[in-house]
């Protein structure tokens, strides 16, 4: 496939945003006979032996924990168990074993339901007068017990980038990455700057590589804990590099051959190249395949 | 001009967030002979006759503000003043005129700064913890007194939007726009959904349109308080509407003929164009001239 869907896309779930405020609804939802309640470890999914997600009835919900509404699956409701626990590790890897099982749509619900829990448990207190929040929506807000701020979750924008030149690009490899790890360098947008600022401004500062023009690629959701993922080429202006230590251990311009190596797994890649639910592997392959076809005006939806 | 700059882009500021966490540089920049405090009028900015921001010495600092830093212009570090006031309105429409006659790097710094000083004015306290936080980073986040916890300014993602179908795009009325307005359609993105996702989901939500593609065009921030405005043309199924009414007053199909009547501004027009600086402008700007260059290969950076 050459034009792979960006990891956690693709669920066919109706979010029903419409029902959230309407608690009688809800309710009828919750005891409806096809409800069903996501099974989680902690945060992460557990899968069955066919490595979809496993669910429960709703009557399994512990003690003392929320049901937050998905959407609808057709008929069936579905429900996540939103339980009291200290925030969750920033970073996945432990989870990428499974999630790199779980087919596409699967995985988005997961994200959905991992984000949404995580920002529960960091939002139990009102930012604007310390007061303890409660949920609302469904789910989907909190409301402040003191001042009656309503807060919403959050989700933070991440611009995540290949910086082009004479036909090769720019991986980096972050300090902390798996042995011969090389991927997209990224970083969250900022207040008062564009998708397309942001990308030259990280470029820059990361890699002291300016850009003459940015294009956007596609998007994806990632749940650690709430990113969105804003993949984007840009023409850099050279290959000049000036690598941020306190960032970065390496960056490497690589050609079509290496990336092609590195996306196939091959043995003498020059890299190891990130899992296919990440963005930068979508980034990549399309970089690979897809972006001669855009610029003739034919490239994929 | 046939491809206009999204509104509140193009600041040539160096946001220096190399320096933040370093306080003795900071010291040393707030303490700098050309160091400039931006002048503001409540979250409002306040130009001179050139209608250029107005600036002041940093002695003029009021009393109990705090410096945020914005950054350098060229050698002189630039600084946004944070007092303590309630939220401010989510909605700038009183500010709008001012808007209108700045220039867009300014647009842009002044955006910055309004966005920093409404998140540091709604998150005094911890959402975890429910503790008093402190500002570091020389403004770029907070740190909590009682569990350590790092809040960092929030970005708020917002899908907006043209379904195109048969030649015409559809335009929507909000329900407390000015009179004869028309603009996009636009929705926040949600935990767990793409970009792409994001744009389907709102326009089956808000007026019964499925969409075949989804084509991403142009990004802004938009400071109220804090959103990242994406724009995409997204391609209808049909011209069957189903209008949301707790949402929009009116939905209306219009053709190339008519957008180019309500951007010159024409008596005649069937609408009135969203102002320049709002990406919705930059939008049907870009879909009367520039997707078909898009197409061909030859479009704009
Ligand atoms: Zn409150
Ligand atoms: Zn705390």
């Amino acid at each position: 496939m050459n034009f792979p869907t960006p990891g956690f896309t693709g669920s066919t779930i109706d979010r029903a945003d419409n029902l959230r405020l309407d608690q009688e609804r809800i309710s009828a939802l919750l005891n409806h006979d096809d409800a069903r309640l996501l099974r989680l470890e902690a945060l992460d999914p557990l899968l069955g032996e066919d490595d979809r997600l496993a669910w429960q009835a709703m009557s399994e919900l512990a003690e003392g924990a929320v049901p937050l509404f998905l959407g609808l699956d057709g008929e069936s409701p579905l429900f996540a168990p939103l339980t009291r626990m200290a925030p969750g590790p920033t970073r996945g890897w432990g989870v990428f074993g499974l999630i790199g099982r779980m087919e596409g749509g699967d995985a988005a619900l997961w994200a959905t339901a991992r984000s949404l829990i995580e920002w529960h448990n960091r939002h139990g207190y009102c930012g604007v007068c310390g007061s303890p929040t409660e949920i609302f929506r469904a789910g989907w807000a909190r409301k402040c017990d003191g001042c009656g701020a309503e807060h919403f979750p959050r989700v933070d924008p991440v611009v995540i980038m290949l910086a082009e030149h004479d036909g090769k690009v720019l991986v980096g490899r972050g300090l902390n990455y798996p042995e011969r790890r090389y991927s997209a360098l990224a970083g969250f947008v900022e207040p008062g700057e564009s998708i397309e600022e942001g990308v030259a401004r990280e470029l820059l500062e990361e890699a002291g590589v300016r850009v003459k023009s940015v294009r956007y690629v596609a998007s994806q959701p990632w749940p650690f804990p709430a990113s969105l993922m804003i993949a984007c080429i840009a023409e850099a202006e050279s290959a000049a590099v000036v690598i941020d230590r306190t960032e970065l251990a390496d960056l490497m311009w690589v050609d079509r051959g290496q990336v092609a190596a590195a996306l196939a797994g091959a043995e003498d890649a020059p890299f190891q190249a990130p899992p296919p639910f990440a963005i930068a592997n979508t980034l990549m392959t399309r970089w690979l395949h897809g972006l001669d076809m855009l610029a003739q005006g034919r490239g994929p939806a």
